[in-house]
């Protein structure tokens, strides 16, 4: 009985974790596969994954064409080293889970073909290389997969689901933007085709009814206004009513359109997604208190000793005094259970950011409480509270970023810099003197943190900047930037100091998650580009110093470049020889600015529908920008700007000993919870849910069941 | 009291007529004065007070610099003619509103004193001029308060009030973002200063501070991107590192940061104002319902009759059937009269748009009924609805766009011309002979409007051509340009026939209301940096064709362009030296790419400062276009998409004689009505409204009235 009720309480643990987390993975619950289950959601095994996920996809800077060449041999065996993880971790979810399901998730069969193409891939290449031939290394564009296709990368997956929910409309709104363009382009091949007009490099202008498509193209993403119009508007005042009509039709209003359509799209499929979700959880809720629930009167509960039992397994790491907290707010009537109702909210109530001041005296007031108390002591931690103490290292920060702006090649401000960083670590040794360490250095602290880090890194680095060039006369380049940069990175202080910034740097840290989920689709798709433009690019354009006696070292090497404003440029560099460049140069294109010259140069040297590789580029780009930004409107729709009293002075006033709470009810730790919040009021509390069939074929043009009334609430 | 009672009418309906229209003018309720509004609100009148302003605007394009330059005394005689209206316009809207009103409005108090102040700045440069001193005619720039101060422009200036109280929150933010620039500019000058780098141009990389800001400001907007890096770049990969920092920072994340913050100010704001705006709306409709309501029973209210009178009076031009529609609406079981709440809802009820489909049989089926149903007729008729129709004449239209791209000088292709314009004259007949022409003519029938327009306009036009070719054997290159364009425009309607195209332009219909809003915007904020150019730069830099003699031709006239990227790019004639030509500078500039370009050149020819007011223009456009997005989104959640049922085969499938209507409930005829709808749930019906200055009063932070519960239901 005792074994069974232990299994039941693991059981229910692991509903509640996946409620609290949004993990939706329909696990076996026999005790053996709950068991793997949790070894499965560890964190440490997910940590090894992602590593391997990472190693997997850095693998192409040191493959050829390589950034950092190691022999063939080595980066196989690393990627079937990485392969065996990923397999390994897949076998291990097939345990946990059911078998129909495993395979019946395309997740699942994503990932063992991606492993079954490398593998085969990796054998054809090493075979052909024994025999010196060489071939393509295709099978590197399918590793983005096991990023995206690995269960924990749901926030990926479903901005990608997201951008393919919206393809159909997309594409309509991309057929009229083509017709038009095409519409324009017809126009201007009659206006101006002749005219005999000559562009600024002598080229001829607007013959070629193709070439026009493309320069129009490339006038929508405004990256060669004006230049394409001024030999038009040079020849009469007139045309420019042309370009100005095409840029407003086709950049801004066509752009609001597409804005229109896929916000309207979004917004529909995300309330679906998230009530999916919501279900989801409710339903694992529901599970786990089935499991916990002992008959009390009437209705069935769960009692106080349980609930605690269960809270400790789910969420180990907090205090009691936060567990208590919890007891309270599910059981206010304090009767010594926690009903349906109440028990479901955990998954939610776990999901609040609860921050515990422990107010605590210092400890230096315990060790030697005389000195700590005495005058001397004591009007030093009120001069450290003051608020001049801040105004005061405000104005230092100030002269100091004076003082960097001066050349540091006097003897006197080098020695400065010492007295600047002198003043700075007794700033924080005074500030440690009069608050709480535990407190100072608390989880939330966050400017306390990089104020320290910054300071002692600089430190570090200007003592071994100096002990260098006294030991062995040698200045190093690396050092000396380093030194630089965290020189400078000690102003960013002074805006902690003003509330004001304070508040907008909160602002920008809860754009954070949104951030990274697009960071992480713009990973994918570089990563897909890179080595896609790695094969038609490499080796093509080459970059030389200055220096170099190489023929066309002008022209990239490449003849032809000549006269072409890619040359005359100077963008040699920007090319796809190897892994790194390729990034930085799909960060430009990303940035879009003269990227037809970028397109122009690599269609030059290759051939011309290459041009079709960077447009395809821009265009994923700019759908997966706008992507972001609506998400990012939409979360900032439903949080509150009053969060600022969170931070800041939190720890660093103490009154007297004691426990505070602080709840940030408005702050979730997860994009999916906060989300949820916008749709969890439509969402009535019944036993009925419907059945996880339904739920996952939920589609925003389905009727709802008909117990749920889900309306447009906005 | 028949006389008593019809002034009441009168009365009623003006009130009614501001609850719809929205305008809140404090009117005196006087016969006398009610007269005066109703002549101040004729379309007539507004339509006058327009034409003057815009008159008064496009004064700049006769004042030197001219583009057409008249005589100093005619413009000045139009100028006084203007300002004479508009003085004229205020004194009418003083007799009709209270005294103490008129002049605590600060829309009135601006026009008297822009006025005042063009009399006298155009006095001061009469007498200056007629002594042959030049003065600057700084008045102009107050010319645009006339567009945004005369009451009628009331969405203008909206946008101009949420962007003020905007601006504290971006001064913080633009602050943070000067400061990470001037950080980032520290580092920049630090770590590439002493390299002795060259830039593509041969020109010191990175020497001076306030250089790098400049040239790091405009890596934000982009426009420099990756020329500012590429010197760095070739110096050492790793510094690359830096750049994509800089743009990842000062471009994306402050982006975002700023949409943030402006989307949560404006988010707050807009609620509050239009929560007014409906106060306001209801308070009339209670104003309005007093004047006319009778005791019936225990309750009072506004008998069918009265109610009807009062219909007519306010929208005159509602068809009968449009009005019984109301009347059923008003008084839906019909008791005759209609109670207070339905009362209050007729301005939102006369504000959606009631399509009244009148079917009607085709006029020769009336005249001559045995040759309209004969068989052949028949039989045409429905070979005219068959989709095939439909299909065969996008098949030409598709011809045709081919026969355009090929070269007309072959005679066979020119007569092909003909043939597709008899084509497309034989379908319109075709189809009127088909549909009844009212109908098809309707006022909702845009397609059929645009496609006979066109080709009406083609025909004439390419008569035109070929009599003067026949004839003066002269080729008016205007007329041949014209005719090319109405050609291309003609291959729209293929996009007529599909009907996913029909749907999204149907939600860029919805879309331009607030384009409207934007481009008043624009214009305003055009008009007066076009003046503030004119004055700085006129002259500076001059446009001379490429056959030329003058020195300097190729550096513009201005040998302080020798080698810049302004004259290399051959931007001469984007210059300053007419309102036309700024007016292009502008539009230029509000591409951005590029700008930095204009601003280095045109600070050569001055001074450096002269970048502020580039950089001001950038910044300017920047919030301009960021408030438009943002309404754009704020309405289009609030607009459903199921809109295209609407438009389409309304009146081209007549069944039966009889009467349809359509309501188009989700459609607003304006942006204010549809903002209401947002908000209108949370505005209860009741009789205490707050007072009149507790609703001018409102504000975002004050508290609610108490018997008010206004909860975000987003």
């Amino acid at each position: 009985m005792a074994e069974g009720a232990s299994q039941d309480l693991r059981l229910a643990a692991a509903f509640v974790s996946d409620a609290q987390y949004n993990r939706n993975i329909p696990f076996r619950t026999s005790p053996e596969a709950v068991r793997l289950y949790y070894l499965y959601n560890h964190w440490i095994m997910r940590t090894v994954t992602y590593f391997f996920i990472f190693l997997n996809l850095s693998l192409a800077v040191f493959e050829e064409p390589a950034v950092y060449p190691l022999p063939f041999l080595v980066t196989s065996l690393i990627e079937v080293l990485c392969l065996l993880v990923f397999f390994g971790r897949l076998t291990h979810f097939a345990k946990v889970t059911l078998h129909n399901v495993f395979w019946k998730d395309t997740k699942n069969v994503c990932i063992v073909v991606a492993i079954l193409l490398s593998l085969t891939d990796l054998a054809i290449y090493g075979v052909l290389r024994m025999y010196n031939m060489r071939s393509i290394r295709w099978s590197r564009i399918v590793r983005p997969i096991f990023l995206i296709n690995f269960a924990e990368s749901r926030q990926i997956r479903r901005a990608f689901r997201s951008i393919r929910n919206t393809l159909p409309e997309i594409t309509y709104v991309f057929l009229l933007f083509m017709f038009s363009l095409l519409m324009f382009s017809l126009m201007a091949l009659k206006l101006f085709g002749e005219r005999n007009l000559q562009t600024a490099e002598g080229l001829p202008y607007f013959k070629n009814y193709l070439e026009i498509v493309f320069d129009l193209y490339v006038l929508v993403t405004t990256a060669n206004s004006p230049d394409v119009m001024m030999p038009a508007f040079d020849f009469s005042s007139w045309y420019a009513l042309f370009f100005i009509a095409f840029v407003i039709v086709n950049t801004y209003i066509f752009m609001s359109l597409f804005l229109a359509v896929v916000y309207n799209n979004y917004k529909k499929h995300l309330k679906n997604e998230i009530r999916k979700l919501a279900y989801m959880k409710h339903r694992k809720m529901i599970e786990a208190f089935n499991l916990l629930k002992e008959e009390e009167g009437a209705q069935f509960v769960v009692r106080e000793a349980r609930w605690k039992q269960l809270v400790k397994l789910v969420a180990p790491d907090i205090s009691n005094s936060h567990r208590e907290l919890l007891l309270c707010i599910s059981d206010n009537e304090q009767k010594g259970f926690i009903d349906k109702k109440s028990f479901v909210q955990l998954a939610d109530l776990l999901n609040i950011q609860v921050i515990t001041l422990k107010i605590r005296s210092h400890p230096l007031g315990q060790w030697m409480p005389r000195v700590y108390k005495s005058a001397v002591s004591r009007f030093l931690r009120s001069m450290v509270r003051h608020r001049g103490f801040v105004w005061t290292y405000d104005v230092i920060i100030l002269i100091n970023a004076i003082f960097i702006a001066l050349d540091e090649e006097t003897p006197y401000i080098s020695y400065a810099e010492w007295v600047f960083l002198a003043l700075y670590i007794i700033e924080i040794l005074l500030k440690v003197y009069t608050y709480e360490p535990r407190a100072f250095f608390g989880k939330n602290q966050f400017w306390n943190w990089f104020d320290t880090l910054i300071i002692f890194a600089a430190l570090t680095a200007t003592v071994l900047n100096t002990t260098l060039k006294s030991t062995t006369k040698y200045n190093s380049q690396q050092i000396l930037d380093i030194v630089f940069i965290l020189r400078v990175l000690r102003l960013i202080r002074i805006v902690d100091s003003i509330q004001r910034f304070r508040v907008i740097m909160n602002t920008l840290i809860n754009i954070v998650p949104t951030m990274l989920t697009f960071g992480g689709l713009t990973l994918v798709v570089y990563c897909v580009f890179a080595i896609i433009g790695m094969e038609l690019f490499h080796g093509k354009i080459q970059f030389f110093p200055a220096s170099s006696n190489v023929p066309h070292a002008l022209e990239c090497g490449n003849p032809a470049l000549k006269d072409s404003l890619f040359a005359r440029g100077k963008y040699c560099k920007n090319n796809f020889n190897n892994f790194a460049s390729s990034f930085i140069v799909l960060m430009e294109l990303t940035v879009v600015n003269q990227w037809h010259v970028f397109a122009n140069g690599f269609a030059n040297v290759t051939v011309q529908p290459a041009k079709l590789y960077f447009i395809a580029f821009h265009i994923v780009m700019v759908i997966i920008i706008v992507k972001d930004e609506l998400q990012h409107e939409q979360l900032l729709d439903n949080m509150e700007s009053a969060e600022h009293d969170l931070e800041g002075e939190g720890g660093t006033k103490p009154q007297s000993k004691g426990l505070v709470f602080k709840i940030a009810s408005k702050r979730y730790r997860t994009v999916d919870a906060l989300l949820q919040r916008m749709f969890e009021a439509e969402i009535p509390l019944e036993d009925e849910d419907p059945s996880f069939e339904e739920i996952l074929n939920l589609s925003p043009t389905t009727a709802v069941p008909s117990n749920l009334t889900l309306e447009n609430t906005a």
